[in-house]
């Protein structure tokens, strides 16, 4: 069972307990989809004995079945009741805070007890879940054929004159109706939008001479997939087609460099020299790619600061960039997991530069 | 200017500075738009005299503009830039967070420094937040008239036979056509599903006999509204139709005491003895409002414990409810404006039950 795991695992490294927010790390723990917590405490405490138990709102009785918890109602004090729930668990000094935790609780928890040393629980949890088993990797390979599907579908679509926000729509209703739904709101950046790699949908409108990137991601029961594609949009400018052609190289050797036991900052490296050898260094301003599961963004990172060692089963992102302000953007973006001597794509769509 | 207020209520309750993450204080205090920080260090640093400085991801360089910033690259250690920062600010002992900080980040920066004592930068936030100026008055008041509108047109929809979720995605979708998009995810929760107050919409058909539950919200110029109305398809149980009847008049009951001077938590006593008179105490699980404004949950809370006194200019929603499991569930939400001696309703929507 994956608490035992986990408490193992703190056990070995020497932390004497886990507080858990809702999130993937909670549902990965628990099975229980708490989809949005709010501002209500709700924190599952784990000690490294494999003992847990779930402090949660009342507001919450009808979704969590058969679990250890107890429940507070509005205008009780949580924070009392979850110090009870800890000095049950004897959990304090040493303890893992699930990283995405809202600092208020932190806080509030913190100031409830004077012996409390917190670390981030991604330090434990990423060991257990940045290695996929094969059924994590079935709902990947599920998750990325959508978005596939969808940009073969894209191709076909009269996106000349939409504005990004329509096209964005239209690509995030297609990806809820194929699976269970985005993994983030989908990018759209046209034109000198390019050049800003978090560029939010517009009301500007697609037209010739555009580079138009297209950046969205679809989940299949939790697990997510990420892709990016960039069109032209009729026949594009020299130099947006030699910088398509480095992006496209650079993605390519970042791939080729996948194996087992190579360190992520090496797979990022592969990326970066092939841009910095074209003379596009400094428009290269972000990590090659990310770690990808129940989350979009996890372990392992694949930047220049990137010291995991690739094992098998590891799955992340390869997506390097050119974004020139001022004149456009590109970006190509697969999933990938690690087989062995290689990586394989997850996702699998045309890479070549397509003029639409 | 907001950040200098800001500096004024840290002097005078003896806070040595704050660190402010993206979310609705930031764009508050900065008028700068980052969407999604993702996991990438992004604070903002203000001390008691106002000075005040940015620390962001290189990422963000082209939708920062003229402001004073710092920004680090993937690869560089953000925590000793933002030490800094810190340092020359003076922000050190007493230093107020933003609540939604990621603890991860809180836990980042205790470890970078000796002597921290972090304190919820709401408490402060609130006073400022809180009351509303006529031009947030008048946003409000747009975000909340479509959903009013939104309401209207669904009695027009043909929803028997329909999902929950096909009617959530609808009612999103015109959301989205009239604003500036939704302020959380549509709930729809038909028949029994009604009995979880935070039901995520599935693949329940709606069908003659059913109470259904709408809450929903839209966003204008960042402003929130959010909405419930509960619906009866075909007609309605008796039993069903006293608890409407119960909540109905809970509701307006906590309006009605709305007036400047009076706690939060006489709003909510207003709706509750309501309930619990009629004999349903035990099914009304949670408070009866929430602040409303650039955030969709924020002060003043209407709960039990609500110590807040009423201002003119405040904004909540009044949301009783009665939750019966394996049977139904009532809800009835507008929001509210403090104009005096009484409250006035930004949503107008028809209150009485209606039998599609």
């Amino acid at each position: 069972m994956r608490i035992e795991k986990l408490a193992a695992l703190m056990e070995e490294r020497g932390f004497n307990g886990a507080l858990i927010s809702p999130g993937a790390n909670f549902y990965y723990l628990t099975g229980i989809n708490i989809h949005e917590a709010g501002e209500r405490l709700t924190v599952l405490a784990v000690n490294p004995d494999g003992e847990y138990h779930l402090l949660a709102p009342s507001l919450y009785q009808n979704v969590i079945g058969d679990f250890p918890v107890t429940f507070w109602r509005d205008g009780e004090n949580p924070y009392s009741k979850l110090e009870t729930i800890m000095k049950e668990l004897g959990i304090r000094g040493k303890v893992l805070i699930e990283n995405t935790m809202r600092a208020d609780w932190l806080i509030g928890i913190f100031h409830s007890r004077n012996s409390f040393d917190p670390y981030p629980l991604s330090m434990l949890m990423r060991e257990l879940r940045m290695r996929k088993d094969e059924e994590e990797l079935r709902l990947m390979q599920k998750a990325a054929e959508v978005v596939d599907r969808v940009f073969e579908e894209i191709l076909s679509w009269d996106i000349i004159g939409m504005t990004e926000k329509e096209l964005a729509l239209r690509i995030e209703l297609r990806i809820r109706e194929l699976s269970d739904g985005i993994s983030f709101e989908p990018i759209v950046a046209s034109g000198e939008n390019g050049a800003n790699p978090h560029h939010e949908p517009g009301d500007r409108r697609i037209r010739k001479g555009d580079m138009v990137i297209l950046d969205y991601g679809a989940k299949w029961k939790g697990y997510c997939s990420d892709i990016t594609r960039t069109v032209a949009i009729g026949k594009p400018d020299e130099k947006l087609v030699e910088i398509y052609e480095i992006v496209k190289e650079a993605q390519e050797n970042a791939f080729q460099a996948v194996r087992e036991g190579i360190k992520a900052k090496e797979i990022d490296r592969a990326a970066r020299e092939t841009i910095a050898r074209a003379g596009y260094g400094e428009y290269f301003t972000h990590r090659t790619g990310h770690g990808l599961g129940l989350d979009v963004h996890e372990e392992p990172y694949i930047g220049p600061d990137g010291e995991v060692a690739l094992e098998r089963g590891m799955t992340f992102t390869i997506e390097p960039g050119i974004y020139v302000p001022g004149l456009a953007g590109v970006r190509i973006e697969d999933d990938v997991v690690v087989v062995g001597d290689k990586g394989e794509r997850l996702t699998k769509a045309n890479r070549e530069l397509i003029i639409l």
